[in-house]
C-alpha cells in the first residue's frame, strides 16, 4: 500500500463513519468529492455513511473558535456537504475525548454547519441536543399499495412519521415511500414505528437519498415528537416535565428526551472500533 | 479506541477481504467465527465478504510448508471455513509480495483448503491458476416467472451460466434463483451473461450463501468455459490453443483463459486500500 494519511472507523447504533484528523486542515485542503466516495464506498474503499472531518474552527472560520474549538465538518456518502448527524456528532466527541482533545467531564460545544451543537459524555451515554422540534401536523405516506397517516415533524429536515401494526408492513424499503411533495418539495426522511410498552417504541426509517439504514438521530427525535403528541404530552406547554422515550432502532438502542424547555436530545453509545491509515 | 490488532483491507475487483496478519497463529489463535463476523460487519465492523488471515504453513500443518510457506486461512463473512476464493488468493498474494514476505518475481505458490495454488504477479495483472473446470452439461435456473436455459459448470464449486438478453434481465437478484435441487443439492452460484463482442462478455453473480455480489472469481471461471464451448471451443482437445475471454463483473474487468492443458487462469487487479488496527 503507498503512504497514506491517518484514518478512523467508528458507528454510533450502526450509523457508520470514517473519522479524518485534520486540525490545521493541511491534510485534505478542501476534502475532495471523489475522496470522499472512495472512503464510502463499502467495497473498494472504508465503507461509512458519511464522513467527519475533525478540523479546528479557527481553520474553517476564526470567530467560530469563540464558541467551539472544534468543528465536524460532515459529508455524506455521495460527497455532498450536509448540516448535521445526531449519531455522527456523538461519535465525534467520544473521538475527540479519546485522543484527549478536550475535557470530557464538561459538555463539549461542537460547531457544525447548523450551528454550535452541545454533546455530554457519560460513559456509553452520549448525549447530544439537537435543538427545537417542530410539530407540523399530519400527512400520508405509502409503501406500494399501502399507505398510513403521518406526523410531519422538522428537525432542523424533515421527517413523516407513520405508526404502523407491525414494522415488516413496511416491506423491503428499497424504494422511496410514496409522500406529498407539496408537503416535502426536497424530500423527506419517513418513519415506520410500533409501540413496544409504555415509554419504548421501536423504528425503521427510509433516509432521504441514502435508503434504509440501520439508525437515524434526527430520525428518532421526530419518532419521539410524534410518539409523545399521540401520547397527549408537550412538554412545553403542558407543565408534565420532561418526556422521555427509548426508541429501538435496528443498529441498537437510543434515548430521547422532549424536554420541558422544547429541546430534543438523543443519547446512546458510540464506538470507535479501528484506525490506520489509507491510501484512498 | 482500545488495543488492538493489525488489519488490513484490499480488493480484487470490488470482492473485498480484511487481511489478518498473524504468522506464527499467536494473535488469533482458532479465529473465533464471532470475530469474523464482527470484522465483515458492513455497519458495526470494517465490511468484507471474507477474512484471509496471513499464517505460516508450518503453524497449520508443517508438511504443507514443503509446498508453500504461506496459508491462506479464508473465512466467508458468516464466520464458516472456505475452500478457496480468487479474488481473495490474488489479493493475498499482494500483500505477501508487498511486506516482502514472498519474492514477487517467481510463481507463489499459496496453500489453501483446496489445495495449493499458484499466483504470479505482474503489475496490476495478478493471475490465479484456478485448475481444471468440469463441464457437466445443461440445466435451468430462474428468476420471478422467467426462466433460463443455463450450463452446469464445476469449478471446485457449482455453477450454472445462463445467457441472457440484458443484464437487467435478472431483475434486482434480492432472492435466491430457482434452479434444480435434484443437480445441485448444496445449492448453486448463477451467472448471467451478455456478449460484448468477440471474446468478450459481461457477467452478474448471485453467490451461493451471499447474494449478488461486484465479482466472483470461480463465477468468472465459469462464465469463461460456458462462453468458450458456446463458441465451439474446447481448448484440450481441439488443438486450437488457449481460450482467452475479457470478463466484465460489476466490480471491474477479469481476464479469463482456458489453457490448451484444461486449466482455467483468472488475472485481474488487486489492491490494499487501508492498514492500521482494530478492536473488533
Amino acid at each position: 500500500m503507498p503512504d497514506g494519511y491517518a484514518f478512523l472507523k467508528g458507528h454510533g447504533t450502526e450509523n457508520d463513519f470514517v473519522l479524518l484528523p485534520d486540525h490545521d486542515g493541511s491534510v485534505h485542503g478542501d476534502l475532495a468529492v471523489a475522496r470522499v466516495r472512495a472512503l464510502c464506498d463499502r467495497r473498494a474503499g472504508l465503507g461509512a455513511d458519511g464522513v467527519l472531518r475533525v478540523i479546528r474552527t479557527n481553520v474553517i472560520d476564526p470567530p467560530l473558535a469563540a464558541a467551539a474549538e472544534w468543528f465536524m465538518d460532515y459529508r455524506n456518502a455521495d460527497g455532498g456537504l450536509s448540516e448535521m448527524c445526531g449519531n455522527g456528532i456523538r461519535l465525534f466527541a467520544l473521538h475527540l475525548a479519546q485522543e484527549g482533545l478536550v475535557d470530557p467531564s464538561a459538555p463539549v460545544p461542537i460547531a457544525t454547519r447548523d450551528g454550535t451543537k452541545t454533546v455530554t459524555l457519560d460513559g456509553d451515554a452520549i448525549t447530544v441536543d439537537l435543538g427545537h422540534p417542530r410539530d407540523l401536523g399530519q400527512t400520508t405516506v405509502g409503501v406500494d399499495v399501502r399507505s398510513w397517516s403521518a406526523r410531519h415533524v422538522d428537525m432542523g429536515n424533515p421527517h413523516a412519521v407513520a405508526f404502523v401494526d407491525d414494522l415488516a408492513d413496511a416491506g423491503r424499503l428499497l424504494d422511496v415511500p410514496a409522500f406529498d411533495a407539496a408537503v416535502y418539495p426536497h424530500g423527506v426522511n419517513v418513519e415506520f414505528v410500533v409501540r413496544r410498552g409504555p415509554g419504548h417504541v421501536a423504528m425503521r426509517v427510509h433516509e432521504r437519498g441514502v435508503g434504509e439504514t440501520r439508525s437515524c438521530g434526527t430520525g428518532a427525535g421526530a419518532v419521539l415528537v410524534a410518539t409523545a403528541l399521540a401520547d397527549g404530552r408537550d412538554p412545553a406547554h403542558d407543565g408534565a416535565g420532561d418526556a422521555a422515550y427509548v426508541v429501538d432502532v435496528p443498529g441498537g438502542r437510543l434515548g430521547l428526551t422532549w424536554t420541558a424547555d422544547d429541546r430534543v436530545l438523543l443519547t446512546g453509545p458510540a464506538v470507535v472500533v479501528a484506525r490506520g491509515t489509507t491510501s484512498l
